[in-house]
């Protein structure tokens, strides 16, 4: 465990408002507009005949327009980074950093669409109205269980990929981990009890990509214990978790759940005493990933465990969204997939897992999130799954 | 009036279509990515800091996301071009050239929001919910009389300046034609007459602004003659026009108005005989704005009329949009104001007189449609005119 680089963390407040100033995107032109010709085509009157045969052939829109290659930014703000539910304006330069990556990474355009309503259903209603704009919906910062909700609905009503970040990037990338920790110990998903810390957006995600991928029992913890069928109250998120995790019947709390487990999963923002980690099992593997603050700090941690991970950039095995939504976005688009199935996200995990390999090590359990490869390996793989699935 | 030139009009599909592949737009990132320094300003931890300053103070929003200078080109695709309701995909390449002329001519950067209902409330709904993602809307290729209810409801309904500008683009640029034609003749605006061929959405902003600007009087003319008090089945918009213009309560139909006429403005898609021109009094002034044809053929205009203009870029006199919007825009947006007053829509055409005066002549009424200075005068004067109605 390497020691806090406070250089990565420690940014003043002069050069964090200096770098947004103006904000962080721009429009950028890419026809000709040099000369009154170049302007009569890409504008009035040559513009007509491309509107013209999309009107009698609505497919060239994806050809002749960028929505294509155009990715929605959606937030209503209700669950920004840490911060909670601090409204749409105050979420945009979240999404105005999420476009930022998401060109950066992956060569895709997309736009920040911030809505002053959070009502589950007008942001369907006002995205279904929207759908000839965009080629594909990246959701971020949803409260939870608005978020499942939400999602749901937008997969029915639009026929394009729809992906809550917060769930399912953060699900591809703990997959992906897992799968590089497994490698570096030498054991089996199917062998592992894993405990999920929190029950939002992205604990459900990750219980349910886990399960997907073979993990041999999965129990997931909220601020009220164990989630299990016996327990009261539990909203049909939860039902529907507990129907398919905790298999042995556990029932307590965070302590009961960690007694003996292989697998701890942070994505709770609540800290976790070092001496519940020591009742892990030999070799445990702890992911704690909240952030700025881990559930329990990685070097605590590392005391007890094989392998660690956290959200933070200071530390080794960052575990970084952005090493899964801009290579699932851009495999989604380049082959026209209609949806994101569970198959293109766990062959997203295994193409992270697969640039990981190239130098798998205990501090070194995911590729960096920088590795400009990811995202190239995750759309073909993507894109290939997308095939598979007959969704394009 | 020189010959046709056909090589501005002579595009082949080939061209055309080559240069609108993948679309003309893309985003472009402003702030660093370069390192993970770099990367956690912009996005986690860093861009938390700028979220809850704006969740503190909305105000900040403008100074630190992209919204100040950011214009939702809107359309539902009922009056796209020449081609009518083709839809709201089909109107797609229109709005990316739009926004590629906003960014050229103005630097100001603008998102396609193409909507597939064509419902007025609905739209008003959308774009309320969407108001923290963008700075100003562009209205455009919305069919008329829905464009009028739908620009007047959203200007009551979003505090940021509305425009739709197949009404009042076009209907600034006429006025900058008008001072410059007079201005070349000698004449005043208080002694013309005025006739509007056409009560779409520009004739009835034509009619409002000439009005405005003191013309001695305007009769306009729709698909059923002139528009008089008298008349049965007239909608709203027309009645309330009625009120407005022919004070001298002229009945018929177009030979009827323009007979002993100073002003001919065509925004009709409808053919005039050269017959009826020929009836108009010494010194007359031709617009005829229908694109790619014509009212008249310019050249047999010319024979009867002191000054032709149109809509197209191969005949001098070209009346063009791009004149007006870009610096109306950027001149609303660069001094926050909450609506675009008719102030500002006059300044705006003084401002584009202002730039042609430096060569006025029968043949050069207005500035060139390339003239980077327009823009820029344009914006000042907007700015001004915006500060002066205190809507800053």
């Amino acid at each position: 465990m390497t020691a806090v680089n406070e250089s990565a963390i420690d940014l003043t407040d002069e050069e964090i408002f200096t770098a947004h100033e103006g904000g962080k995107l721009g429009i950028g032109v890419t026809a000709s507009l040099a000369d009154p010709r170049a302007l009569s085509i890409a504008y009035t009157p040559g513009v007509a005949r491309v509107s013209r045969a999309i009107a009698e052939d609505p497919a060239l829109a994806a050809k002749y327009t960028w929505t294509h290659r155009l990715v929605a930014v959606v937030s209503d703000g209700t669950a920004v980074l840490g911060l909670g539910d601090i409204g749409a304006s105050a979420s945009l330069p979240v999404m105005e950093g999420k476009s930022a990556l998401f060109k950066n990474f992956a060569g895709l355009d997309s736009i920040p669409l911030v809505l002053n309503t959070t009502d589950v259903d007008e942001i369907v209603r006002t995205l279904v109205h929207l759908r000839p704009s965009f080629g594909a919906v990246n959701l971020e910062d949803v409260s939870a269980p608005r978020c499942f909700e939400l999602e749901a609905k937008l997969i029915e009503a639009l026929d394009c990929p729809v992906m809550h970040d917060d769930q399912h990037g953060t699900a591809i990338v703990v997959l992906a981990a897992l799968r590089g920790a497994t490698a570096v110990l030498d054991r089996n998903l199917a062998d592992l009890r894993v405990v999920v810390a929190g029950a939002g957006a992205s604990g459900v995600a990750c219980a349910n990509i886990l399960i997907s991928a073979g993990v041999g029992e999965v129990t997931v913890v909220d601020s009220r214990g164990i989630i299990h069928a016996g327990r009261d109250g539990l909203n049909p998120i939860k039902v529907e978790l507990a129907g398919r995790t905790n298999a042995s019947g556990l029932r307590g709390g965070i302590a009961e759940a960690l007694r003996g487990a292989d697998v701890f999963l942070g994505l709770s923002a609540s800290q976790v005493p070092e001496e519940l980690i020591a009742t892990m099992a030999p070799g445990a593997i702890v992911f704690a990933l909240s952030n700025p603050d881990p559930e329990i700090h990685p070097e605590a941690a590392a005391r007890h465990a094989a392998i660690v991970a956290t959200g933070r950039s200071d530390y080794p095995n960052q575990i970084n969204n952005v090493l899964a939504f801009p290579g699932v976005f851009r495999g989604a688009l380049d082959v026209g997939a209609r949806r994101i199935t569970e198959n293109m996200k766990l062959a997203a995990a295994d193409a992270i897992f697969g640039v990981a390999t190239d130098e798998l090590a205990a501090d070194r359990i995911v590729p960096s999130a920088l590795d400009p490869r990811v995202a190239v390996e995750v759309a073909a793989a993507v894109a290939q799954a997308a095939r598979a699935d007959g969704v394009v």
